[in-house]
């Protein structure tokens, strides 16, 4: 039996599983199924009753379990998953599955280049593009998952390989794409189909334009006009971090990280004058989809979703001070499996700072020269990861006033096709550069938000700036400018499904605790704009698949283990079969008022691209705001310390002393 | 004659009027008209043909001259306004006008008070209230114009006294709200009326809950757990100031300063490699105007233009390094008239700093360990301004890749009415604190854009992002996922009336400038997302006023002195009568295709007050973009000096060597 090589620390339950657990994981599953591929080795999150038992008495309630969740793939292609518990070192259930793809690892992403290069077929599609075979090493090619294929099915594994060319080893391979597709399979190991366009275009030997320090020395250099900017933290940070449980500003939460999602808080709970109120079990970002809007075959198959087929996680850059953040930093570390059952660390991870945020609150008064200026802090848990071409860097930041703000910067490349001259973009993408053509896309992001306003008893209320119905003119509105706030309870996990409105928003409450001044129900208000709405049709591809997307906002019924919402096992989804959100909705009469509820939140934003986007991207931002309202007796950051502050009396004190002193002169 | 007491440095045609120059045309007005009382003293924007003429050939055109646009009330409250050259020392236009009344200043909202609490009425009420004769000296009134009330006309100059009570000098009277609301006269200098409520609402001696130290004590002290952060500059900025005209990483632009508009930036152009691309020729947030939601009357005159009939200029603060700014700060002092035709000189009344921005730019490959990442800069151009108890934050945010982002930080102190126990508020408002009544109401500002996107024939096209119209499953549309941009070109003022919609921007064109790449032409889109339109009825008092904020997008052809849409001179307008924007578009049939135009975009957000936001509100953003489109051939910011570099062959050079060196061992 494998004994657990853990450090002296005992993990904190939600903790990712550490070196030492994936390895009792892997001997484990060795020990009872042999020599297997190991796709993840996570963390199962312990179960909400037993968690919530042990955060409310650490010490007379049992401590959860660590149980490793495993996914592999056996020889033959045979797709497993089961249970480790670690602590026992022993196998607590197993499942074969059938037609279920699990997530495309780096891995098994890096292999696929080198075999494209030598496939015959491959070979001549790149001598019709022009590309000689003595030039196949300048060859590369982006692995995507298939997305999924009607004419394959979902019982091989398979990848669509999207082609590129580059002329130096350091140039820009989105400058040079081949238009041609070759369909892999992961089992076999080899190519298995191409997919080959109508019109061709052949490959476009345009000189290269790059973002490398060489190529922009021969443009005329980097400019020098641009003076340092140092920000420093003599005495270090904020706040403290006891293993991953992190305390700052009067916030408390517990930092995990998952090969899918990436960042996941868990147990956020703010001190309010000595109460410690919990707000959220759980935040992440659980899925997104990435539509592209060119009807032309193949690019229906364009919409990763990178962190159900890929992994935030898996995908996630390590850090470094300096360039990705600056200031006085902390890192944490992630770990994961190799497919072979090693384990692979990513160092800084995560990194967590404070930024100065401007100001906090000021007033003055106009009567005399009384004024309060107070800065703001905010923390920023951070991590970025690439997916092949774009870079997602995902920021949760926390303000002092009891405000979560994520907000994902994007950045990197662009993914591109080719393009003949002359030819027709059909509205369907924009030439940004000769020969490349970056098709119309969305990023579409689903914020998984499991509330806990004052405890689990929570429901969501969708709430429009609306005018009054009475007339203008009428006695209950004669000049016309009444407005309030119309407030509609979403019930049921099936009327819960409700889409973005100008000036809507929708609250998380806790009906059982009404603000003794205001009369309503404590509440956190999602306030979100940037909510540009599924493109693709309904009934389309996309919208089978990625369910989560067809509105801003669903509601369900908490339950362990309902994480991803666009299903366990992403690749090669139909959308013919309920998964995820759609299945757990279901007839969608459930009740989800006053129940331990999550919310689904899609955001995003359109990318119509533009040749300012090439051949590297400048970070655009999108972000939205968790605002505690009715939640606080009052201003809850009175208490941070003001950078000036001048009452009246103090004014009018100094104005008499002033003139006095003049008076004396 | 008066003469020019001018420093050595002669002004750039932009500057606002120096002290010297404000004194000068006082003389002339004085020597003309004997005494009045000054109520604007500012700067007459140059002729845009003289000033285009001379931006571009300083040398070569004549300098267009100094022109003070002055506004005075003469004894009897007869409002006259008319031209001084400043050079000239001469008056070269003057009218006497009927009906208006300009702008309201500090110096007439300070006398309101002291005339308030004296005044014999005013007392009954204050006793009816349950204030007592001796408490007299703590009422406190915040003066409004009256906005606009049927029963008065608008020939009368009046003041709406919104009353408060202070228990103690440094007490926050926000929280003591009296009822009533006497009406001011300021020609007479006495309250002519007074509007009680029918349902009285007595004082309410409620503890007082403050913001300022000494309570803060008193409830369990500062927060000490804040570590200090530290920004310095030890090089300085980055920019250079030479007189108000700004150069800083491509940008150049001229700062100006209005006592309405407050900052005003012009000629704002883009260094691109060489050539200096003209983008906006003016930009400021030109209007704005908060409707409160409770119909009751007398509320429905709480719908302040702050611009219009306070100014944002006049309200003004004057900033201090640390508090209201980090790092390398430098400041511009702003000069104004003072009522008896003195100058009254705001120091630091814009500050201009750089800011750490997070990455601008990202790209890893999965395929080797290459790297590049790039932080950004950005600038701020920043002043703060009080209208009475709300704190606006306004900042011009440059950043280094040409998008321009205008930002308003929210804080200060709600406007609060009184409420009695156990009254209903109807929705039209919150209790936020015991007897604390917060109306709801809106932020909508106005932001004037004068584009000169490659020259000043500009033309406004909506964008929509939407699905393609051919249904799932056809020809043109087989997996349903097309979607693109379309494109509607606003092409009449009439036609140009827009509103927001979920998605749309609007882009600013130059269609002489048609990208080489993409085809589309040069253009600045407008990313606005906070855009919650007016909430009072179309026909209503506040709808008929503020023209400018009946739709998100108006688009005008450019007209010398076409700058406040609100109308020249704001309080006591009717909307009866169109002035402004509303007069401007007329009958909507002039042509904006391919003119020099100015767009309006009213933005801003929904206040529905909640107890976190008394007694002082913790600061609230609200934000847009300026971004180029088709505009740069290619990302402009590849220059900026990456913090890491690493191409794929130093990647795979400095593997080979730790490769030999671990060979070596």
């Amino acid at each position: 039996m494998a004994s657990c090589a853990r450090g002296a620390r005992i993990p904190h339950p939600f903790d990712p599983l550490e070196a030492g657990e994936i390895k009792v994981a892997v001997a484990v599953v060795r020990e009872a199924l042999g020599t297997v591929l190991f796709n993840a080795v996570a963390l199962q999150e312990p179960r909400k009753a037993d968690m919530v038992a042990w955060l409310g008495d650490r010490n007379g309630q049992p401590r959860p379990r660590r149980v490793a969740d495993v996914v592999v793939i056996a020889p033959g292609g045979r797709v497993g998953e089961g249970l480790v518990d670690i602590d026992k070192g022993s196998l607590v259930g197993w499942e074969w599955k059938e037609g279920f793809q699990p997530i495309i690892t780096v891995e098994e992403l890096q292999a696929v280049e080198h075999i494209v290069r030598t496939d015959a077929a491959v070979i001549e599609q790149c001598e019709k593009s022009g590309i000689s075979r003595d030039e196949m090493h300048k060859v590369y090619c982006d692995p995507w998952t298939i997305g999924v294929d009607e004419r394959f099915g979902s019982t091989v594994r398979l990848q669509q390989a999207l082609m590129y060319f580059r002329p130096g080893l350091d140039d820009c391979q989105y400058q040079y794409p081949l238009d041609f597709c070759p369909v892999y399979d992961a089992g076999q190991r080899r190519v298995v189909h191409i997919d080959v366009p109508e019109v061709r275009r052949p490959l476009r030997r345009e000189p290269p334009l790059n973002y490398h320090p060489a190529d922009v020395e021969v443009r005329g250099g980097y400019r020098t006009d641009l003076k340092p900017l140092e920000i420093t933290q003599p005495e270090g940070v904020s706040f403290r971090l006891d293993g991953r449980e992190l305390q700052w500003q009067n916030w408390r939460f517990h930092v995990g990280f998952g090969y899918r999602e990436g960042i996941v808080l868990h147990d956020i709970a703010y001190n309010d004058g000595g109460t410690v109120r919990p707000i959220f079990y759980r935040l992440s970002l659980a899925e997104m989809v990435v539509p592209y809007g060119n009807p032309e075959h193949p690019h229906h198959r364009k919409h990763a979703f990178d962190l159900g087929e890929y992994g935030a996680g898996y995908l996630t850059n390590s850090l470094k001070a300096g360039c990705d953040c600056k200031g006085a930093i902390r890192y944490l570390d992630a770990a994961f499996p190799t497919r072979d059952g090693g384990v692979r660390t990513v160092a800084n991870a995560i990194c967590i700072h404070e930024e100065d945020a401007g100001l906090l609150f000021k007033h003055s008064d106009f009567r005399d020269d009384s004024a309060i200026a107070t800065r703001a802090r905010r923390l920023v848990v951070q991590h970025i990861f690439t997916a092949a071409n774009y870079e997602y860097i995902v920021q949760w930041i926390f303000h002092q006033d009891g405000t979560i703000q994520p907000e994902i910067k994007l950045t990197g490349i662009l993914n591109t096709y080719a393009i003949n001259p002359d030819e027709d973009t059909h509205g369907w993408g924009t030439q940004v550069h000769p020969g490349v053509n970056a098709h119309n896309h969305q990023h579409l992001f689903c914020l998984r938000i499991n509330p806990s306003v004052d405890g689990p008893r929570n429901t969501v209320v969708m709430v429009d700036a609306v005018p009054s119905d009475a007339p203008v003119g009428s006695a209950e509105n004669p000049f016309g400018n009444a407005f309030g706030a119309r407030r509609t309870v979403l019930a049921t996990a099936g009327a819960a499904a409700s889409d973005y409105a100008v000036s809507r928003t929708w609250d998380m409450c806790n009906r059982d605790r009404v603000h003794p001044y205001s009369g309503l129900p404590a509440s956190y208000k999602l306030v979100s704009r940037d909510v540009p709405g599924l493109l693709p049709k309904p009934g389309s591809l996309v919208w089978k698949r990625a369910g989560f997307a067809r509105h801003a906002v669903h509601v369900t019924k908490y339950r362990d283990d309902q994480l991803w919402p666009a299903g366990r096992h992403v690749p090669q989804t139909s959308g013919n079969t309920p998964v995820g959100l759609v299945d757990w909705i279901g007839d969608g009469s459930e009740s989800v008022e006053d129940q331990d509820i999550v919310l689904w939140h899609t955001f995003g934003l359109n990318h119509f691209p533009s040749p300012e986007d090439f051949p590297i991207m400048p970070a655009e931002s999108v972000t939205l705001l968790l605002r505690p309202r009715h939640f606080f007796t009052h201003n809850p950051v009175m208490d941070c310390p003001p950078s000036t502050s001048v009452t009246p009396s103090q004014a009018a004190a100094a104005a008499a002393a002033a003139a006095g002193m003049e008076k004396a002169d």
